[in-house]
Formats: structure tokens, sequence, C-alpha cells
């Protein structure tokens, strides 16, 4: 079966997020001024081939430990939708 | 009323995603061989202080367009929980 896996990483609670500060820098120079708390991370996409959700999630769970995230200093979420 | 933004930006479709060709060579040497169309961009998060989770969609998207995607080469999404 096919799944599709997206991906999302970010940096940790805590952790410094020097991109995140320059875009609330730059968030009330276009007319936001209410937003706080910005943090960017990536966004992946995947088509896996898997015999099921449980295992294609599987699969995007070791690449991120292995591939994707630094553990270290970014979490991550997955969601696998059956395509 | 507190929202999150929650975006998901993305190269569109088509165009070359040297990034994730990357990814996708490398999935092999830690033993994912059914992995395809790899596709990487960007995923922020903010709190945004809004009248309603329609003011905050507006706020996020005009975000969007004017800082954080470049629409010719990239796509978003958005979706908004009140918090």
């Amino acid at each position: 079966m096919k799944f599709v896996a997206e991906i999302e990483i970010l940096p940790l609670k805590g952790l410094l997020d020097p991109q995140g500060k320059a875009v609330a820098n730059g968030l009330p120079k276009i007319g936001i001024t209410t937003a706080s708390n910005v943090r960017i991370g990536k966004f992946i996409t995947m088509d896996l081939e898997a015999e099921s959700a449980d295992e294609a999630h599987k699969m995007a769970e070791n690449a991120c430990k292995k591939l994707l995230a630094n553990l270290i200093m970014e979490g991550f979420n997955i969601r696998i939708t059956a395509q």
C-alpha cells in the first residue's frame, strides 16, 4: 500500500531559534503585531510503500532519527495518510 | 482569543527540489528503500492574538504572502487551532 508521510521538525522548546526570532521581528513591519513565539523548522513529505500505516510510521520515524532531525536540538512529528 | 498557526511551505510540484533529492538518495543507505517523491520545505508555528480563527487565518496568509513564502517557487498550507 502507498502512504504519504508528512514530517514536521521544530527546534526544541527553550532552545534559541534565531530564524524564528528574525521572522518575529519582521512581522510588525508587514502589519502583524499580535504574533509571538515564532518557531521555524523543516517540513518534509515523502511517499512510502509499506504493508500498513504502522510500518510506514516506523519507516518515517527511522528516517527522522537517523537522517532528518538532530535529536539534540529538534523534535519531530509524523502524520501518515493512506494514498 | 489566542490561536496557534501552523504553516507548511513546500516547493511547488514540478520544480527542482535539490534538498529533497539529496534526502531521497540518503534514505536507502539507512535501509529505507521504498520512499519516493521526497520534498523538503519549511514548517513555521506562531501564536496569534485575533478576534476569530478566520482573522488569524488571514494574518497567517498575509505573513506567508509577504514574508515567509516565495510564491513563485513555493506553495503554503495553513492550519489554525484555538489555544
